[in-house]
């Protein structure tokens, strides 16, 4: 049996509430799986970890584009830590990561202690999970949760501001919702600017530069039902498709599902 | 006549409302003087410009603590312009700049031509400026600008978190305010999380350190009325008190009071 199945197995995962526990089965390198619903009260994070120079026009262009890029940590050069979000070390506390060198995909290792070095910088960015806990709260279905199918993600014609080489367009995903839930949903998410916050558009795809709703760029196709309205949120693929189009030497993520779990509460990230 | 003279002399700021009138004004070097109530409906905001090592850490000091540090705009190193701030200039667009080297005031000048290269970057950040008009507009009396003096400012207990050599505990602004209005307040202020967001303490100053809230570290003493609490916001001297204790080899700031103008609309900063 191979160690990932092992991993698999054993699930140590299941069950875990509590943050801190989930990170140090997952410090231990007991755990390399997915994190959906372990400790589901806790905000989950994207990774990315870049060299000095990159993270420097990176932070500008998180800074300068805040809806798709909710940066929720930002570790100081060379230090693993991320003060306010726990007791965490970014080398260890994700299960699987992945190792960019120039743009190109070269290893899912579970821990980097081989590759941190001083000149690295961990920035941590908020995942729109954080703001449909609260809406699934409040009753208002989404139909990717309904139907165990991935959001549909979509590239657009809206513009980034640029920052250095980090250049892109906005990717955006979409929820189906009645006119009743889009305007309670816009309430709610307006809480949430840490998380992606408001929605960017409503109801007129074109207008953004998608053809065919039907067709997303990433994730799977909607189920739209009659009298529904689209509804868009930036999203965090977005910094993902900035950081693959720049190409730096060194680029180190999350695999995707295997986030970094924090001891921030979902709760907490409300503005108000 | 000295050129300073000259320069009030020829007042060419009065009843500018366009920012881009004022931005080109400044820009030709006409006008050294305060930005207060220049073109007032939009964004006026701090300046802090650093060297490309020290931008970082800064970045991660300005990410870990928003309600003190409210980043609106951050240019890519090296580049003179902030994107989605309107036709900016950093090195020439600000009245009068302070430069610092290692912690020591060094020089005035009214543009930083000659100091600009490719290892700078420049930070703005929003001012509680942008949420006292919001306030005012309200019917929300503050007794600093009834009484024109300089809200009074508090050195606290509370710890930034820091980030490489930027370390310090926060400074408030107070306003004084009868309970309904602080509660309104605190309401108003909530839209606002770019610029300082709502209050971080009201009513007992001895928790956050302040013993004596008629001595103020900065600004003037405040007028107490019967019946009103103290209200307590973040406030933008703390990143310069942390730049102050870091001493980087070189700072580039405003002049109190001679503020980057923006593009941006106050209004625009409200979250909802």
């Amino acid at each position: 049996m191979s160690k990932e199945l092992q991993l698999q197995a054993s699930n140590p995962m299941m069950g875990v509430i509590d943050p801190r526990e989930a990170r140090m089965v997952i410090r231990r390198g007991e755990y390399a799986g997915h994190t959906a619903n372990v400790a589901p009260d806790y905000v989950q994070c994207n990774l990315c970890i870049l060299p000095r120079d990159d993270a420097l026009e990176f932070s500008a262009f998180c800074q300068s584009n805040p809806k798709p890029c909710p940066v929720v940590g930002m570790g100081a050069p060379g230090d693993p830590a991320l003060q306010g979000l726990g007791d965490i070390d970014i080398r260890t506390d994700v299960p699987c990561y992945r190792v960019f060198r120039n743009g190109e995909l070269v290893d899912e290792p579970i821990d980097i202690l081989d590759l941190w070095n001083s000149d690295l910088v961990a920035f941590v960015l908020g995942c729109s999970f954080s703001f449909e806990a609260p809406l699934l709260d409040e009753g208002i279905a989404l139909q990717h949760v309904e139907h165990d199918t991935v959001v549909p993600m979509y590239r657009t014609s809206i513009a980034c501001t640029p920052a250095g080489k980090f250049v892109c367009d906005m990717v955006v995903s979409m929820r189906p919702l009645s006119p009743a839930d889009a305007i309670r949903a816009v309430q709610i998410t307006s809480r949430f600017p840490g998380v992606h916050g408001a929605p960017v558009h409503i109801g007129l795809p074109e207008q953004i530069g998608i053809e065919d709703i039907m067709k997303p760029d990433f994730g799977d196709p909607p189920v739209m039902d009659e009298g529904q309205l689209p509804v868009f949120w930036a999203c965090g693929v977005t910094p993902q498709v900035a950081v693959e189009q720049a190409k730096p030497s060194l680029c180190i993520t999350h695999k995707p599902g295997s986030m970094l779990i924090t001891d921030k509460k979902n709760i907490e990230l409300a503005a108000f």
